[in-house]
């Protein structure tokens, strides 16, 4: 074996019980609520008077919702924790704890394992989040993960999907279709590796979206944001569909009808250039691209001058009436229904699963 | 296709959304302090004052956990929930929510689904658990069912592994080794039927064993029951390993050694019957079998009274200097090693993984 190629260890190596404590050293606790992490057959938690829990749940399983070949394995540990502490932003609360179960087969090494923990434990140092549990079992075939995360907020502001209500101004954080152009350019660079091995991938310039597809963040910002602002939003969704497909779980969820002026949607310049260069319409990979982990939420009309010079927040349409439908505003006026396409029916397209 | 088949339903032809929609219609939440339950970002839950929450989660991976060649779906699905509700009911506490996560291949129907569902939703209405969040993705080989369960417990009677103190009695509820007695006959049948699919598999006279291994409970009756006695005892584990590898972290986490007796072990006329057919000594299926969700824990010798007449405690020995050891004391009076064979390691060697 030459010098430069690192020696990895077989998972059988260590034992079961020796793998776990070997992958949870060196975590520590810094809430107060979490009375009992690692080492018992459940975390214990104590929550504050006065709030309420949120728990979020996800399964992420590889060839589905990743591939190795393109995703880092501790980007993909810091992801399966961002992701779920993104719904918990999107209840308009903070993510407290994390719980994670890693299922591999034999052909990962303790490196791979110790990889995707740095990953994890990287969002939870970012995040604040005490990681409480983790386990690991064999799996068959590949790599599959399981994240749930505890999250708190006050009684009074916890934001569920279904309190829009018509002339609500429709918002969204940061920019959209980034994720999904970082995943498009990843693809191509794949397929053209597969073609060629020798060929060096052609990533330089777009820093952006990938780092969009590759290393999301969850809003917690928008949430300390609005609580400085008083601003209870009326509904909140995250975007990890596109953002028609969350617009519509938000107008289904709250009753009510919404319009969106197609050209208000934030695109950064990355993407709009990346787009054009794949030949899509920019404003269609916000629409039906996904991933990207915006915040999608309403507020009062009477709350618009608290975020009108907020550069990170836009206001990109309204809700209505339900019986005047879910709408689309295109450039040049006209007004379309609005139809989710959704990411996870083109990702699993592009996977051919 | 015969009348008498039933005509399955392709997971796809319902859509992601109608999926869940379809697995989750008739559930109701029961719990006050459940919030909101399936179709937000996250679930909610307000803990009662007073109360410390209890958050547990497992991952069950078809061909490592569960062969679905002898499993029922609708088991597997019960099973998947009680073994949760087990470890949460091994902190003293009582389950409340499941959130429920399902990865499955192209080859489940719809009907297969719902059968899984159907288990879970009855361990629910059986344990008084509102089903808060379940979501269900493709996975490119098999199935593989994640839960997360909440439970809480007053705060002064959360039971921890840690708290044994030497002199203290060791005590378990019902009776060991069914659970990997059953196992063992399922598998018999399996290879005689693989080795000869005509012919009828030999289960009558072990309805006990079976059950045990198929349909296990979590003892909840013993966390009410010793709530009744007003005994909180000093450490408490529930017995998925077999007693052995148990008995190793009640006294690694609460720094004493143990004396079990062996011939104290109880173990059921069925399991023992199985155990002799099977050439093997019954109380090995008790130390190293596995997955018979009993409760071991540790009392203080003051609450001896208490329980001595319980049918259904049994008192097999009692904790020790650390520097004693753990030890077993045969029934001919020796005092051995106790050793963890455990039997993860043992099912893996089964299942060849």
């Amino acid at each position: 074996m030459p010098d430069d190629q690192p020696q990895l260890t077989d998972l059988a190596s260590l034992g079961e019980f020796g793998l776990i404590e070997h992958l949870t050293r060196n975590i520590h606790i810094q809430h107060k609520s979490t009375k009992k992490g690692i080492g018992d057959d459940a975390a214990v938690i104590q929550p504050k008077t006065g709030k309420q829990l949120l728990i979020s749940k996800d399964l992420l399983i590889e060839g589905v919702h990743f591939d190795l070949m393109y995703m880092p394995l501790k980007h993909l540990g810091y992801k399966a924790a961002v992701v779920n502490f993104s719904d918990i932003v999107a209840m308009n609360g903070v993510a407290k704890q994390i719980i994670v179960g890693i299922g591999v087969s034999s052909k990962f090494s303790i490196e791979a394992l110790d990889e995707i923990y740095s990953g994890i434990k990287k969002a939870c140092e970012v995040y604040q989040v005490d990681f409480v549990g983790g386990d690991t079992s064999s799996s068959l075939s590949g790599l599959l993960i399981s994240v749930t995360v505890v999250g708190e907020a006050d009684k009074d502001k916890v934001t569920y999907r279904s309190g829009g209500k018509p002339n609500d101004l429709l918002c969204v954080s940061g920019d959209l279709g980034g994720a999904y152009m970082g995943l498009l350019v990843l693809e191509r660079e794949k397929k053209a590796f597969q073609a060629n091995p020798d060929m060096q991938p052609e990533l330089t310039g777009n820093d952006y979206i990938l780092e969009r597809q590759l290393k999301p963040e969850a809003r917690e910002d928008i949430v300390r944001m609005l609580e400085e602002k008083s601003i209870i939003p009326s509904s909140m969704i995250d975007i990890s569909d596109g953002l028609a497909s969350e617009a519509i779980h938000l107008c289904k969820s709250s009753n009510t009808g919404c319009v969106i002026f197609e050209d208000k949607i934030p695109i950064d310049q990355g993407t709009y250039d990346s787009a054009k260069e794949f030949g899509l319409v920019p404003s269609i990979t916000a629409l039906n691209g996904g991933e990207d982990y915006e915040l999608l939420f309403t507020i009062d009309q009477g709350d618009y001058k608290k975020i009108e010079n907020d550069p990170d927040i836009t206001v990109i349409g309204y809700m209505t009436e339900p019986s005047d439908g879910m709408r689309l505003v295109t450039p040049d006026e006209r007004s379309i229904e609005l139809q989710a396409q959704g990411w996870d029916a083109m990702r699993k397209r592009e996977l051919g699963v």
